[in-house]
């Protein structure tokens, strides 16, 4: 967790202060590079110096940034000058640093890293920002991390690991204050006077009995309004939103939209407390799915975040896509070949099948989107499905209609040829009904089957789209004009 | 701005006890509908009673449910139901109901409201709220709720509305509590005891000085440890992060996001404080971006939203979509017309063509994707787009090869035509550089023209990529088959 203390001016000042830090750091990563280079020693020592002074003006300069401004630096620098400018962060802030910054790059520093390194900056950590950590590092990486933590923490980072990672338990935060109900609140305050200070993001006490059991919640702001010898039990909220650590993160993510919450206590199967979740972890979690689906739906991971990784493994990261997309275009492409003869006669119909596959897959895409969404609010039960394909496939008609006709008088047009001209109007009708249909049943499939319902459901679509188009106007031709 | 004392049981009993309302509202509208058409006076009356009992029973229900549970409810019904389902809640729930459900459902819910139930529900809300509720109906509608609203709340309504959409000021709250930095924590106390409860999400208060401008921030926990007779001004944090009214409402969600906030102050130019952020709005801010997105990437707009609206509607809403979208396919297919005389020669030139354009489409979006996030994060510097293109086209480089080299070999096998092989093959190569670098072109190109490099962006990409895949793959075929 990183302190809200930090100095933090107006982003406007900042966004430019960031920008000069990143020009200067990469500068000076290529003039260090030019100077290990460089032939002559006397240059160098005069060379080295003033880099030096460089490189204290800039220290000092990213002293003044937050940790999640630092990360953003770090994001936006190559790797040489990125592992130039950690040995410019201070140690005790560079655990903070690793928390902010995305995946790829935080493999990379660890990589990096010596053992005395490590064991400094997890000193600075508590066991569930160590388990954030390392569950994003590769094994090695993990254990040389692990090693360095207190045997104490180890047992709670363990835990902590051992969760699924979509689990409520794996997004948790150890760190929290609970309270007792017949306690009086001016005990609670001498508590947390003891305490402060607090955890970030205590905008309430737990409350449990003797066995640690959940028993409600006590707002911060209670102990300032009410009585001092009130007993938390009479002012505490009975029934407070919780958790139990094996819930899925997004029913978190939903609840915590949904009433407004900024921390919530997380509890075992026995009902005892064993963390809370807070708004920030939240937040993120929310910016991470928005990200990770953008590229999952290009078939792409995280991996990809990198700017820097090293262009062959990123081409074989995406082999299977391009793999399944090569299939996929050869099975559409056999059925055109089924139907060689006829383009062999008429020309033309090769020239306009593609635009019968085209906006096929772009209107199932919109049905798809729209399904995604409906499948993401939990609002897409069998009544609201059938509702929902009904609509589409009117949609579709109108459409179908309208502009297959459109596209059938230009057809006309240009090939003054009216069987021609009925064939792709009717075909874009069929096409777009199918398409509709489609879209709607790919992913509720794929999420019947326990899938992803967004990885690949384009592919899938557009395979779809793609081979019923040519079969539908290929076919409606052979039929019709031969 | 919701209780957050709300009944809140966890959310696996609440799902169910959604589902079975949702279930009987559905039955129960239904049934209601046929007793209107019923003939048989006498059977009416009894059936009318059993439907009053059932009305109370649900109206009981539904008052234990959170407001945004009720909304949830409501987004899932249809309209009859969800007509009849309005007057089960009761008249000071609505106004957070309709501040809760979606744009579509407010629309049709508003638009049911007598004038006088619109005042009672308009008398619930704060100013701040009675804007967000407004913007987003359309001026008819808007104009029926503000002539509701007090005189002087009026004005604050207007002004919040005079920012535009996509600004701090439309999202700010002006519900927040300012103390002078010379007053006492004890005076401060005696202040916050007057004005209990807080408004939500209050975990700071915000210090200005006499001409109302900003200084500092207090956080509330120091009043529960430092002395009474301490100045504000002495433990007060003098550099708070802080937004003016016209900063985009993106600035605000990345900040609350990197710095964990939960509260902070807006000011005016005069740096005057106007009111504050919370960590609420930015989570419906991050959720209805990320929803719109995947919308937006598909051409369509939260208007597809309500599952219920008439399709005649929705369909032509999506026309200019697919004007464009024959548009573009029409060009693409004059570039195959071009080649009419080469594809009689040799068909399977239609056959195999739709391959390679179709690879170059999903490729190019792979790039596109990773282009779009790195807008997203501002990490799009010229150097960085540099790096960027050249790792891209390296990746091509890499997977044309390779997968060029299979693609021909298959062809081969299939035609036993050593140069058609050899023309797809180096087809695919050129088609994925040209698609890396398209999928990096297009959405800089509609940054930099101040558009949204979203919208439309993938119509805009699959369009280049068919027509120089036809383009490319026929060009090379009569060079070197002809």
């Amino acid at each position: 967790m990183t302190e809200t203390t930090e100095q933090t001016p107006h982003h406007r000042h900042l966004e430019h202060a960031r920008a000069q830090v990143i020009e200067l750091l990469s500068r000076q990563a290529l003039e260090l590079d030019l100077l290990s280079r460089s032939e002559n020693r006397k240059q160098d020592v005069v060379a080295q110096l003033v880099a030096r002074q460089h490189q204290a003006a800039l220290s000092q300069r990213l002293l003044n940034f937050h940790p999640a401004d630092i990360a953003f630096v770090f994001e936006s620098l190559s790797p040489e000058a990125r592992e130039m400018a950690w040995t410019l962060v201070r140690p005790e802030r560079r655990g903070a640093v690793l928390l902010e910054v995305s995946d790829a790059v935080r493999r990379s520093l660890v990589g990096n890293m010596q053992p005395e390194e490590i064991s400094a900056v997890v000193r600075t950590l508590d066991s569930d920002d160590i388990a954030d950590l390392v569950s994003s590092l590769p094994d090695e990486q993990r254990q040389a991390v692990l090693e360095h933590v207190d045997r104490a923490d180890q047992a709670e980072v363990r835990a902590v690991l051992s969760f699924p990672d979509d689990s409520v338990g794996a997004m948790m935060d150890l760190d929290f204050i609970a309270v007792r109900e017949d306690a009086t609140l001016e005990a609670v305050h001498r508590l947390l006077r003891r305490k402060k200070p607090l955890p970030a993001h205590t905008n309430e006490l737990i409350v449990v009995d003797r066995n640690n059991a959940l028993r409600g919640v006590l707002p911060l702001d209670k102990l300032l309004f009410e009585e001092p010898e009130t007993e938390v039990g009479a002012v505490m909220l009975t029934q407070p939103t919780y958790f139990f650590t094996d819930d899925r993160d997004r029913d978190a993510v939903d609840a915590f939209e949904k009433y407004d919450l900024i921390s919530a206590p997380v509890v075992n199967l026995h009902k005892q407390v064993v963390g809370r979740i807070t708004v920030d972890t939240v937040i993120d979690e929310l910016n991470a799915r928005a990200q990770s689906e953008n590229l999952r739906q290009v078939g792409l991971s995280e991996e990809d975040e990198d700017l820097f990784a090293p262009p062959a493994r990123s081409a074989r990261k995406r082999w299977p896509w391009v793999a399944l997309n090569l299939a996929t275009a050869f099975a559409s492409s056999r059925v055109i070949d089924a139907f060689e003869p006829v383009i062999a006669q008429l020309v033309a119909l090769a020239t306009l099948m593609p635009i019968v596959a085209s906006i096929g897959g772009n209107t199932g895409n919109q049905t798809m989107a729209l399904v995604i969404r409906g499948l993401a609010l939990n609002q897409m039960g069998p009544q609201q499905l059938r509702t929902m394909l009904v609509r589409e496939l009117a949609i579709a008609g109108i459409n179908g209609t309208v502009w297959g006709a459109a596209l059938a008088a230009v057809t006309f047009g240009l090939y003054r040829d009216w069987k021609l001209a009925a064939v792709i109007g009717s075909a874009m009708l069929l096409e777009l009904l199918l398409a509709a249909t489609a879209g709607l049943i790919i992913p509720v499939m794929l999420k019947r089957f326990g899938r992803d319902p967004i990885m690949g459901s384009s592919v899938m679509l557009t395979a779809t789209t793609d081979s019923m188009g040519f079969f539908i106007f290929l076919g409606l031709a052979s039929m019709v004009l031969m």
